[in-house]
């Protein structure tokens, strides 16, 4: 098997990743909740993660890193945690419903107004268009760093420079996180979220909220810290204002060895990555009735359609009759694919252990598919 | 090390429960997102899973099984998600603060009327007090299935009987899910929240929330869900109303895991839980400037405190001098202790895997520390 839908779920973990989370699934207490030995070991190690979280993302403290369930809650915590009533907020197209869903629900149940930047030619953001969307008035503007489509980032220094110093900056980190520096003091980010099991190469159920010492949201979420335990309103103070219930030990532990990991070899991965995805890329725009809508990026993204083919037509060609595994349909960015123009892509994404061997397999296989149309 | 400290999280955890969540670490894709072969293969058993739990707690049908990080967030999907505008909640004083600490937020924020079903003189919820607070215009009756404080477990069925039937029934079962047989549809239980890494043998990360065909709380979190991506709201129909963003594949495997090891053994297990509870209950009750808080349970929690000590000092001894694991202080339930008349407690709680020579070598450390006061 292929597995070529690394931005859905990293197919591969480094063995010390694997090693360390089963470590911690067999021998583990509640962190931070009892003072016995184990239970303080595990808060220690827990501690440990957020500390090397802070410094992978350059947050401004150790208390600034929230663990949460996956990429999403960390964005439903960022956004729904804190728009108020009537605010203003600018976000793109080019967003996930992890981010259109809870602002189309702020829309509806609190009054929030929300403006969408379109693409450009090019298939990104439009930044120009997105900045002459922000006023003083808007609270927050809220995008991804990579589009999880087609893997088009847009420049968000850029943007941070251009709106005023009070709009919050939100960013859906998913498909970036992991495969490039970001930090986010030197960015201005306000609020990262960040996937645990795509390019950080963690664990299903590991994520984060890595924010700025100013960006304090509302819990969205209410229910025991192991803190102030008397107090029947969550605690004033981060973390533990935004992590209601047992934390997951294992998935945590997982992220904080995929940090690790990467510290050593994001770099060379997003060499490699790079050249992959761009040799996939090559082959597929030299392809007959194939239309790609990836450019190079090092989030190993590449999209494309065929004509006269539904984009699950061939995915499922490729699952069959090939054993390759990629993602087809609107990869939950409806809005993308309106900009776009199509109503459904075919999306490979790659992952630094993915091989140049499986790249000339895939092209190999594509190109008998449209041979065979 | 003596780990009695199995009500915060279980200490010890089946190898076939082990095995399969490691194999699910290592080979997963993203459930429910993909067509391809391996994504499909983890939908079908996250699928198998929710079979599993339907029939372990008698759930209507298996789409009212919904997959949470922890229990915390099943009691917050079914409180914040079900409870409107001015509605009027009973609950007792011997909850959790996932339960008190949701409420609270209602009620200042939602102007939803909360009253506190007192105790009885065992230390019992005080079920007639909490029938009489209950009248028509009561929304829903919010308690758990048994203290988390002392492992009292009040009647839920004669509360189910008397209370209107358009009252819904919102259960806690932190601490009684995997102890006993629980079935929501024989008792008239409208949602269960389950954890997964206590009495369910399975990983930190897993939860759920069992719920009846009536009950259909508003989501509380939103994202994608690999469902009617198209649609900028969440889908009407459960699960994935309530489920946004990736799930967590490993941790819900563990719990079908543990849901089938218990199928086995559950009883077997509730026998020498109760056989070893009693026998370290005995042994407390007998010691001098000892109190007792907890009666003979099936969850394995026997709580007390030592006169003219704190709660802390006592778990501290048991820590670092004879390597001893129990929680001390409010245990997250703030009501409780004030009801008890405790300004915080020890509490061992056992599993069904500790052994006889250990509540002996637990009972022998108590007396020394005791003794030596």
């Amino acid at each position: 098997m292929i597995y070529f839908d690394n931005a859905a779920t990293g197919g591969y973990k480094p063995e010390s990743v694997i090693t360390a989370t089963m470590a911690a699934l067999r021998a583990c207490a509640n962190p931070g909740r009892s003072g016995h030995a184990l239970s303080v070991a595990c808060a220690e190690r827990v501690y440990s993660v957020r500390k090397i979280l802070q410094s992978f993302f350059g947050a401004p403290s150790a208390d600034r890193v929230i663990f949460t369930k996956n990429c999403t809650e960390a964005l439903n915590i960022a956004i729904l945690g804190s728009l108020k009533e009537g605010d203003r907020v600018v976000t793109t197209v080019a967003e996930h419903n992890s981010v259109l869903r809870p602002l189309k629900f702020l829309e509806e149940h609190r009054g929030v107004k929300v403006r969408y930047a379109p693409l450009d030619r090019s298939g990104n953001i439009n930044i120009k268009a997105l900045i002459s969307l922000v006023d003083d008035s808007t609270s927050a503007v809220v995008m991804t760093l990579a589009s999880n489509v087609t893997g088009a980032a847009p420049d968000v220094y850029a943007v941070r420079r251009a709106i005023p110093a009070h709009t919050y900056l939100i960013c859906d980190g998913a498909q970036a996180c992991g495969h490039e520096s970001i930090d986010v003091t030197a960015l201005g980010i306000d609020a990262l979220a960040v996937a645990g099991h795509k390019g950080m190469l963690a664990a299903q159920g590991s994520g984060a909220l890595i924010m700025s010492s100013r960006f304090n949201p509302e819990p969205i979420m209410f229910g025991g810290t192991g803190s102030e335990s008397f107090n029947l309103a969550m605690p004033e103070f981060y973390p533990d204002r935004s992590e209601a219930g047992t934390l997951n030990y294992p998935a945590i532990i997982s992220l904080g060895e995929g940090a690790l990991y990467l510290k050593t070899r994001m770099y060379e991965h997003r060499d490699f990555l790079v050249y992959l995805t761009d040799k996939l890329l090559a082959g597929l725009t030299q392809m007959p009735f194939v239309r790609v809508y990836s450019r190079t990026n090092p989030y190993g993204i590449a999209s494309f359609d065929v004509e006269g083919a539904s984009s699950e037509d061939i995915a499922d060609r490729l699952s069959h009759d090939y054993s390759v595994c990629v993602r087809a349909g609107l990869h939950c960015a409806p809005l993308m694919h309106g900009a776009l123009g199509t109503s459904g892509l075919v999306r490979a994404s790659l992952s630094p252990f993915n091989t140049e061997g499986e790249v000339e397999y895939f092209l190999k296989a594509m190109r008998e598919i449209v041979d065979g149309r």
